[in-house]
């Protein structure tokens, strides 16, 4: 970061959210953003112009997310996005909206945690290098679906990338199973989901050849993982105008 | 051990399988005892009694090994075991014979690995004192059946233990499934069967309350891991004339 | 828990520390007890016999438990305490306290997690089985002391556990080392210590033998883990009149 | 790979040292190359010639290996290189050899396993995005050295790429150590070596933010491990002409 620049002015829309409030925190936490509006459900968005924000984070609810994005770009105020449900109207939509504010950049991400992220990328990167991958999601016992979000997406990455590689298809001799025992089958990867009180959110993607195996394993305890990724996504917006999805493209890999 | 003792006399049914030439390497690499014998199918069983054999350590074959253990049982020579195949009726007949020999022991058990039989052990005990236990096992893709058998008798021994305690159903809020994913269903405990190149035999049992979580895992990757539960079974066996099922019963636990 | 019994009337002293406000929530969850009173520096004590509590949990401090202790003991109050700083004179007096009490219990333990007592104990049982035996702590970077007290506590147990069954010295054959690399010899056992941002209390016990290791792992992430333990402590000290030292001698263990 | 070419022809320098027997089982058991002669200590490396291999892997002594390159540069012969020994004078000696001989390709790689060489590369991207990094390598008694030179390895490329993207100092607030506890310091990164019978060789860097830690772990169990890459080195070979060092240069990696 550059020390001699003025900090960021950062407004948060669902600060009293439980994401928002650890955002706030982290904003507040470090030395080059100032945090200028803590702005929830009732407040007057134009707040956000009063209190001269130059880029706001977004966890709210797709009902009023498009509304509050409209207000951030024809006010050019650069948006990191965590609120779900862009679906392609919704996107053009905003592709749209930028082109008439060429400056401004909006970021959508469904995952802020750099770990998640990283999982995900190294996982893809490595599959077609292996004879087998698997993964292992292990949660808390109150979640409703099982895999994960997260596990679900990581198969298809992995698939995607065996298909482009034309990777054989993984090998398995099973011929005696008791019913679910080899998991679930998310587009040829098998997903293994477990559930046991005293977890959080943890991911575990094996990978193995010829004496060999390689494992990446995401621990999440925490709704403060997100806020290292929600800065990287402050720090980087105002240098990518127009639209991004996806956390990714933001951090320095190769 | 005693080392003023002369060396035990052992003998090994099935030297040349690939468990008993682990076993042969085993019993020569210790000094408190003597590798006299090395028989296998052809050899005539009365080698055993021109050696001088005290034990024998059989690893064959179910159709041969009732053979055996009656020839060792009449000629006084204790018993190690690790062969297959022994049902009630076997059992039965093997009390008869003993009970015609008193000093001599013959100790039958499913499995060797030290660190399997404690993997088992402790899950059971610890089970119910734990709101979840799952398990996940993980062998190489040329395995015909999942769950792996371990897993199966870990899994009954863990409900066994919590119907004991009368635990509580585990909680388990999923209602959004893709087949397969929460695994298989083994007396009421999940079981989840990886299956990845690279890996031999390995096994993990979650165990996990509020706040925290207790693992036990098991890594085995090669058979000579039977070698040290083969020679405590040897050690002990003198002093345990009579059948006795499963080396947990020699190992010194509380 | 027998349902037909009123409830365990208990009263939680240092009711707003941290941990205390988990025992408080985790008595109220609970319905075979209630939570009479909340008493913390400044209340006058004899709330609690106002309160009518029948059993007490002690969070406070080293200088104010012996009284809290007396006067709990003078009252018939049975008493589960957390707190530390009990030497061999304070056990003393414990003891005479008691001896004019004949049926009250005190509970006096360093750790409640019931994770991390299983992982000590099974350590220790399992320790003079392998060749091999070393511990990995894992812990947050604020953490002044490494290893971690319960890492010493392990190692302790362990070495003693190895003593008493006559075990060879551990396998090493390192020649060079990078200093530190082999970590800490805390009473001939190798613990190793690791400081991340993003874990919280995490230990593995990792013991080898020919082909084979298992490996326990206590995962900690949250001091509302106390409360199980707590509860235990709560449900047996009835039962067990008396000074008893250490959660494990109320858990069901063999 | 392209089924309609002729196999590759495939010479082993070092045929009958352990991982040269598994090289040779490797290139028979796959369709696209044949292993046209088996060398070692004492054979005439005239039979390479002879036997028309385009490609050789050479597994042998330094005090052979340049002898055995410069033959197969001077033939046209393209060589994988696992032996170690090459300095830059060494190094130097190879360039001049290829500059006469400018379709030849000669590959030299520390480590022909593909899992080791992922966790490095991985290691180092992630290193840059996190607060902290340790690394725990966990290897067999038998081993004399501390750390793992895997382990040396991949402390120096996290280190640089820290120092890369100005990456602050890890936290780290131990101000209470026994010797040794926080492992050894390796340009920076924290670096731990665990010994203990039943392990081969394993490795895993842990990678921490607040609120999450990323890891990835490397086991492996079998010199069968290093084939997989060296027949990656083997079909890339012909299409990189000149000197490469590390196997990383010819993964289809982004």
């Amino acid at each position: 970061m550059n020390t001699t620049e003025a900090p960021l002015r950062v407004a948060v829309l669902g600060a009293r959210g439980k994401v928002g409030r650890e955002i706030c925190k982290a904003v507040e936490a470090v030395s080059d953003m100032t945090l200028v509006a803590e702005i929830d459900a009732g407040d007057p968005i134009e707040r956000l112009v009063e209190s001269g924000a130059q880029a706001v984070v977004d966890f709210t609810h797709p009902d009023v997310v498009m509304g509050n994005l409209q207000f951030c770009i024809e006010n050019g105020i650069h948006a990191v996005v965590g609120t779900t449900g862009f679906d392609d109207e919704r996107l053009a939509r905003l592709g749209e909206l930028l082109a008439a504010s060429p400056e401004t950049g909006v970021l959508i991400a469904a995952n802020f945690s750099i770990g998640a992220i990283l999982m995900m990328r190294f996982a893809a990167q490595a599959a077609p290098l292996f004879e087998s991958v698997e993964i292992v999601e292990l949660h808390h016992p109150t979640k409703a679906d099982a895999p994960s979000g997260t596990a679900g997406r990581t198969a298809e990455l992995i698939a995607a990338a065996r298909r482009e590689a034309n990777s054989p298809a993984m090998p398995d001799a099973t011929s005696q199973e008791i019913d679910g025992a080899r998991g679930a089958d998310v587009d040829g990867v098998r997903v293994h989901s477990v559930r046991v009180r005293g977890l959080v959110a943890h991911q575990e993607v094996i990978l193995g050849g010829l004496g060999e195996t390689l494992t990446i394993r995401h621990d999440s305890i925490d709704r403060a993982g997100f806020g290292p990724g929600v800065l990287a996504g402050l720090r980087a917006i105002e240098a990518h105008p127009g639209l991004t999805i996806g956390l990714e493209h933001f951090l320095d890999l190769p």
